[in-house]
């Protein structure tokens, strides 16, 4: 059955009135999971706590393969790398599924202050930034915010270099202040070309302090990449700037960038199967991306969700039983760069949504999980609620129950329906590495990594083994059956 | 009068025999610090403990100037910006001292990892390092510390380049772990050498885990510098080559470096003095050091201890009367090469050094002090021990008088026979920062340095008025009086 994103909206939305009514009687059903399946949830949390394998797979991803770019000859060994883990620890079905990518590559950056004396600025071109056809030496116009270069004109900015300030992201635990930042990142490009601008920079999104500035990929505008320079600073280095800006002093900045897109080239997203063994077609996804950027091992972001969610599942595939579902571990490619493994992923299984009963990914770094945010049936919240449970020995909390999104690679399929959890990791420091250099497997912390592999392996074993259908047409799929 | 080593230890010692016996009738006194004098220092204490001026003083100095290698024309800035602060403060007197130098320049450094796969590894050339004559693409012999490269012998390593691995510098508020984890860069280069290397690797000798190697002056061998390239490699960069290493893959290494000596330039120390009301030919001289290293702009080192000492003094300067002995601030240049500017002073004011009643220089970053430790004429002990009395509400606790050394740049004047005492800032971050890019403005905690001025201001200013003399001869000389 095809699921189309308006039908499935107006499931959801029925349920959800069908929820008003029925959920108080729900809730307080005991056997939602029953003793086995608890006692099986016990064991899995337990030896999850006590496992190295998680570790072991972020350690190997991050030293063998090293960074792994979207689209690069790194992110095909890591795929190779995949294919061969899947096999070794007993997955019952790996594959690969290849899709086609525009390929951009950083080359090489140099930045620096010109006047009012010469000091090198760390700095990193922005996913999609265009190189320096020659090279730039031209004054600063400085923009307190993204706000303020909105207002430029046509030509405003011809000959000019603009750089877009704003304040140090805070950091909290859910990385809330990530989104905020991140736009001048997004969009502000648009404003500097529209300006005539020969080259844009923006104070990194990150909330470090460290000379690292954070990368990540701009917004196209209808198709189109921005043909200038356009980096991201460290905040050390631009507060610098502001400072001087503040002194009134002339800036000047030159800046070389050999950024360019290379062609279509191959990615792909690998998958691990454990097969259900009552309802084999039914898939709880988890999930976490293979590609990294190119200036780290990427160690958090992703290293640490393949680690994770591959760890999990095979410490559930050594209970003697497979769960009643198939459990699936996707491992996508090219996330980084606009969630092309994940787009490429509901693309090729449109047809086979609807079997999706849940899905999630692990992709906010390596931190404890403290909190289980759900968007389900609201006839399955209940469920959901035992498990969050089951999980409270870890530390977790149950959040809310209609909060949708489960990862980023999640919202291809999100949007066509299928049902989404997320178990939340402490997102206090992430973004201090974060889409830096600074991305490496000393930044994971080996207990708190198997905190979050004992909440994905209860988590998706029970979800899998569950009698609750977590999808939004499930009550019309029962009476049918 | 002249005042030579061996003449000064002897008089050290002798001092030091007999504060044996007068000690515990010394230590009782309480009238060491007058009355007035305690209003002066509690006054002084208030008074630092609410002023912003150290911190716009390192502010001015890392935004206005910017990085300041020894001997660049960026030092040179420096020293301008030195004399114009000193004048527009108020000093009695400024003046700066120059001395020639060679002068050594990082050039560019790239190197990257070549087999078994292609990543850029985070790297900065030791201060002395050789050039790259042909671009280095080579086999890593692996070293697990400086004492397996010992055993080296000539042509071992042709055709290769050694990496000398280590432990991570263990942080304390000491920073005790320094010393030892700084071998390798010291004297590493000569091993390598021997061997035949085309170039040498070494773990970064700091502390933290971001991928910022730790640079610094290696040690020179007969007036002979390394002609290979030596460079440091960030901890995680060291943790992955380690990795691989153990898993016994087959590394090479490529390695471009331009560093080179330029010839004989002019350095300086700026010197800003508060002439004393009695005894102005006495000297108490607090220090930080003008220079930094060439890829920050060196604000815990030392644009700090220019802030401290500075702010120190100025407010020692607005009290109502000059205390009796002279205050001198020095700002040394060259410190980061080899104390070059403290040797010149050592040399040029050798005839007068007798008349440096105490010595101290604040060389450590910005952290809080929290302990007073001393060298100085026993009989003068029970002066310093009050000193600290009136310091502990600063959190401040006594620490050993008979601890040597004032800091880098007394060096040459405490083996002259200087008194020093040292006011200890806590360390335990002082190496995740020390020698990086990292070492920035914003690494300084302002409520921090302003303890650090209180401490100053405070002990300098009770040293320059005490009654008690410092000097291992005072004994003699007041006798001659
Ligand atoms: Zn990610
Ligand atoms: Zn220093």
């Amino acid at each position: 059955m095809k699921l189309p994103i308006v039908q499935s909206y107006a499931g959801f939305a029925m349920a959800l009135a069908i929820a008003f009514m029925t959920v108080h009687t729900k809730a307080t059903t005991t056997d939602l999971i029953n003793e086995q399946q608890k006692a099986n949830a016990q064991a899995l949390m337990e030896k999850a706590l006590k496992s190295d394998l998680a570790y072991e797979i972020v350690e190997s991803l991050t030293t063998e393969i090293g960074p792994r770019l979207a689209g690069s000859e790194a992110e095909k060994r890591a795929r190779d790398w995949g294919v061969k883990l899947g096999k070794e620890l007993g997955f019952d079905r790996v594959s690969v599924e290849e899709f086609t990518m525009p390929y951009w590559v950083r080359g090489e950056l140099k930045v620096a202050l010109s006047a009012p004396y010469a000091q090198e600025l760390y700095a990193t071109a922005l996913g999609g930034s265009g190189a320096s056809t020659n090279n730039i030496d031209a004054p600063i116009v400085y923009f307190r915010n993204l706000d303020e270069i909105a207002y430029v004109k046509s030509g405003d900015l011809a000959g000019k270099v603009a750089f877009i300030d704003g304040d140090l992201m805070v950091p909290s635990q859910t990385g809330a202040g990530y989104g905020p930042s991140n736009q001048k990142r997004r969009v502000g490009w648009q404003h500097a070309e529209r300006g005539g601008a020969l080259a844009l920079m923006i104070r990194s999104v990150g909330s470090n302090s460290q000379r690292f500035p954070h990368t990540g990929m701009m917004s196209a505008l209808e198709d189109k990449w921005a043909s200038i320079p356009v980096v991201a600073l460290s905040n050390p280095d631009a507060d610098q700037l502001r400072r001087l800006y503040k002194l009134g002093e002339p800036l000047k900045v030159s800046i070389a960038s050999t950024a360019q897109w290379k062609g279509d080239v191959s990615s792909g997203n690998v998958i691990l199967d454990l097969i259900g063994s009552e309802r084999p077609e039914e898939i709880v996804l988890i999930a976490g991306h293979l590609d990294s950027w190119d200036e780290a091992t990427g160690a958090l972001d992703d290293g640490a969700g393949i680690g994770i969610t591959v760890a999990a599942a095979k410490l559930i595939a050594e209970l003697p039983t497979r769960p009643k579902r198939t459990i699936r571990v996707v491992m996508f490619g090219a996330e980084e760069v606009g969630l092309l493994g994940a787009f490429a992923y509901a693309k090729k299984h449109a047809d086979n949504l609807h079997n999706h009963v849940l899905a999630t990914e692990s992709d906010f770094g390596a931190r404890t999980i403290w909190r289980l945010v759900s968007n389900v049936n609201p006839d399955a919240n209940a469920t959901i609620d035992a498990i969050g449970k089951i999980l409270e020995p870890l530390g977790i909390v149950r959040g809310g129950s209609d909060v949708p999104g489960g990862g980023p690679d999640i919202i291809p399929m999100a949007r066509a329906g299928v049902p989404t959890i997320r178990l939340e990791q402490n997102g206090m420091d992430y973004f201090d590495y974060h889409h830096t250099p600074d991305d490496t497997l000393d930044k994971i912390i080996p207990e708190e990594l198997k905190q979050n592999v004992a909440a994905y392996a209860v988590t998706a074993y029970l979800a899998a083994d569950a009698t609750a259908d977590f999808r939004p047409e499930a009550k019309t799929r029962s009476e049918e059956d």
